[in-house]
């Protein structure tokens, strides 16, 4: 009797239905393959949340099959969730150069360096994990050194995308490998997982390079100010077309920004940077230059409270200090969520006299991500049998598989999956065949999942109304009150200008308990206060303080 | 020996580096007029709080010389704080008629209906106040029956514009009344406020009326299913131009959303809203029609979570379920702040089959706000001796400065000032001679400026990490611990699963405690307890709780 031959698992854990903790199983037999482990910022509502990184209970019941983790590229949404996941599971870690050394400063903070198996691979490069083999493919992103993958197993060829651009004249002068994303087309290509962040926006997304002209020219305009441009810190191209800009027209650059320091020295170490002598400054050294014989490349293009922009703005930071005619360049767009913060960092640097280029005023940023054009050309290359689109939420998905559809990929060999979904493929057939354990972990402090839905209710209802906490001292044989109520609030009122009220919020508490026979056990005394006292200050104020009441036994 | 001349004094009390909480003084010797009365919207700091209204500390000290309160229209940051301000204040207040009965709804909430004096005027109409005499002028926003103000003093004319665009084809048929501008320009203005909102955008801001076209278009495509459209409640010529498209096309009209039921009725009632018979039908009887026979107007376009259209996107509104092919327009751009909110819901509604269009996609939106070429046209027009660009942040009323400039307006008569400042008019001269109390009250519920930074700072405190309340009772004449520590936590962790590090946490206070000898004062004790948890639990979960000690005196 003939067994059933095993078929391919694609089980997406995070980075469907959301930007962020990308993480993708592949599953063969015995073997697993992960691509890539990525975090998410936390949303408005997760209060205190550090960042946010994908449930692996599906990983750790299965730990023995993983042969490695292989990253695409060196962001937080495809690496940061790795120190987290590499204390539950040590398998070894796959990535180019430049990845793999943004990940080794990670791993040096998390204590993780030593027990972490890690191997650069070179694009072009396939490695064997068991029944799989995953060949590294170069590509064009907003960070150096992004690889998509093909996923070569016995059922057929995946390619994964990874985030990717087609940018036909990228800084480091690598154009993304059409010709091996032809060549597995022609040979035949199973499954396609492509990035889907820009599937809604029409035409082709500008050439890095673009950015570099409106530095030039900007920098031409500016003889006599100080330059400074804050942009992302792993936005390694970028910051090298600044340093050009700057060499160009004989500026100093002085580098600002704990990530942005790290990600400019390992990128130098590595050769991913190319400074000219004599071209980078210690900050403090600025004041040794005039204004015209400098650049400060910074991080906080998002506005972030504690990056040096913010500080800049809010006069804070130890050594630069805005002056009328600084120049500065948010070279980003804004992530959603940040526009307010954005807005009100560059408020501030105008008032104290900077000029700020920012927004729609000038290219000053393009994006990492393919829009449609090329996202059709990615498609019409490597012609999957089937597709999947990844990275992304529902309007971005959405949009790609209509893209798909478009040009001639029946609707039913299209899978718009949610996190969880096991894709199950065969030669000639893919489904979804049912999920697995999936979800987020709330990272908070040294806390991984110890916050969940119960702590972020109470800690919205805090922040909303704050509490009071009702003590009462009651004698344990009589059940009679030996001292209190005690009323204490916090985040509620201004006690020392509501004395009326918190004398009203007392009396009420001890009218309620008068009435009381001294029967009830303690919870329901405790129910008595907190009713009487939520009545009482809704009537006086319309608010719901979180109500504790603390009966002490003496 | 000759008295002086008494001057013209200009303060506003809000809407000048935020947008939001528009007022603004003008008093001549015994007499007050204030134009406008906003409120703002919180900042995503301001935990809790439901509104902010400005500070009218000056006011309440010159009561006596306020003759009355004039408003340019209905919007809440215009005349939202009235209801109270009003409680403070009770002075007359004049606006048009739509203005007035939007005030009317808000008043009659408030229980101020009774007490308070209305004036309706009418667009040309000029009242005295004290000898100040205030003229209303017709004007373009996004709301009906907005005026611009020409405030009449021994001293001079000061035209206040209020919000402001130029409409060359209204929905109402009545240009801003461009020739009354012109005419005061050539009798000689002194003073311009102008609306800055829009003064960092180029060009001219398009008319209401293409948006109606654009929905024309959208209407015709749209034959066989449903169409909702969500926008600003008090957009009256939008809402006119949906009811337009629907009738055209046979289509019955249902409205919901608590604030568009409202609007929608008294503009009906004040003839605002030109709605042909047998065209609105109740929500209720939508059943009783197909698809292709409905348009739905709802609120929502900021994805305000308790929405309508937020409802009806997480299947929680009783009468409205999506069905694949709903179109569902957004006729609005996102207020800074919102976006995520807005994009969660048309998720959710793409996901429910609904085809949405927003942002971007079609020309469904144009703002109510004067741009570059308009705001140029408003100083050619009045050519004001002196200039003070109003409502806007610093970028925008800088932007606005300098295209004054630009126009030949000496820089030393431009007057870019802060809240609480006074500006000291002239015949000849104009200067900030000082400046007078003000500021921002914060609402929460039923209590006005009783929440203030120290209770923000507990809330935010609280948000982040949640507290921890220890109680110990204590015999009063001893010093001896009878009952405790025990500790209570909400917002913290989830404390079924952390049973270890309550338990730690409990041995460390009692452990702290123990060293004590009994001779500290309790204020020291619970210094004891605070430091000792703080240290404990910041050094097994990186978390700061707020630690609240209680001791109980027995």
């Amino acid at each position: 009797m003939a067994t059933k031959k095993p078929k391919l698992k694609v089980i997406s854990l995070g980075g469907l239905h959301e930007i962020g903790k990308n993480m993708t199983v592949f599953e063969y037999n015995q073997d697993i393959v992960v691509v890539d482990c990525g975090l998410a910022f936390p949303e408005d509502d997760m209060l205190g949340i550090d960042l946010v990184i994908p449930d692996i209970t599906y990983l750790k019941k299965n730990r023995d099959k993983i042969r490695g983790i292989v990253l695409t590229h060196g962001h937080e949404d495809h690496i940061g969730a790795l120190p987290y996941v590499l204390k539950e599971l040590n398998v070894p870690v796959f990535g180019t150069l430049l990845t793999i050394g943004l990940l080794e400063n990670k791993l040096r903070e998390h204590n993780l360096l030593d027990s972490t198996t890690r191997y650069v691979v070179v694009p072009g490069e396939t490695i064997k994990l068991g029944q799989i083999q995953v060949e590294f493919i170069h590509t064009n992103h907003s960070i150096a050194d992004s690889v998509a993958m093909a996923i070569h197993t016995p059922v057929g060829t995946v390619v994964h995308t990874g985030d990717f651009k087609i940018d036909y004249t990228p800084i480091d002068g690598e154009i993304i490998n059409l010709h091996r994303f032809a060549e597995l087309g022609q040979k035949g290509v199973l499954l396609l997982l492509s990035d889907s962040t820009n599937a809604e926006r029409k035409g082709f997304t500008m050439s890095e390079k673009s950015v570099g002209a409106v530095f030039d020219r900007i920098f031409d305009e500016t003889p006599k100010h100080r330059i400074m441009v804050a942009t992302f810190s792993s936005n390694i191209h970028r910051i090298q077309q600044i340093i050009n800009s700057a060499y160009r027209t004989k500026r100093k650059v002085a580098i600002i920004g704990r990530s942005m320091v790290n990600a400019v020295r390992t990128s130098m170490e590595l050769g991913y940077l190319n400074v000219p002598a004599n071209t980078l400054i210690d900050i403090t050294e600025i004041k040794n230059y005039s204004d015209h014989q400098l650049v400060i490349i910074t991080t906080g293009s998002q506005g972030e409270t504690m990056s040096a922009l913010s500080r800049i703005a809010s006069n804070e930071h130890k050594q630069v200090v805005v002056k009328p005619g600084d120049k500065i360049i948010i070279s980003a767009s804004s992530i959603p969520g940040n526009e307010k913060s954005i807005l009100r960092v560059i408020n501030e640097l105008i008032k104290k006299g900077a000029d700020v280029v920012y927004g729609s005023m000038e290219d000053v940023h393009v994006s990492g991500h393919a829009r449609e054009e090329e996202l059709k050309l990615m498609l019409a290359l490597t012609k999957p049998q089937f597709f999947m689109p990844v990275h992304g939420e529902y309007i971005h998905l959405m949009a790609h598989k209509k893209l798909a559809e478009s040009m001639g990929i029946p609707k039913q060999n299209i899978f718009l999956m949610n996190i969880g979904d096991v894709l199950e493929v065969s030669k000639k057939e893919a489904k979804v065949v049912g999920t697995v354990p999936s979800g987020q972990l709330l990272v908070d402090g040294l806390g991984v999942g110890d916050v969940g839905n119960i702590v972020l209710r109470d800690r919205r209802h805090l922040s909303e109304d704050g509490l009071m906490v009702v003590v009462v001292a009651m004698d344990s044989s009589t059940g009679e009150i030996v001292s209190g109520p005690d009323i204490i609030s916090r985040g509620f009122v201004y006690v020392r200008e509501s004395e009326n009220l918190m004398d009203g919020a007392r009396r009420a508490v001890t009218r309620a308990l008068d009435k009381e026979d001294g029967e009830g056990d303690w919870s329901h005394i405790k129910n008595v206060i907190r009713d009487a006292l939520k009545d009482y200050v809704w009537q006086v104020t319309k608010r719901s303080p979180m109500i504790l009441p603390i009966i002490m036994e003496v």
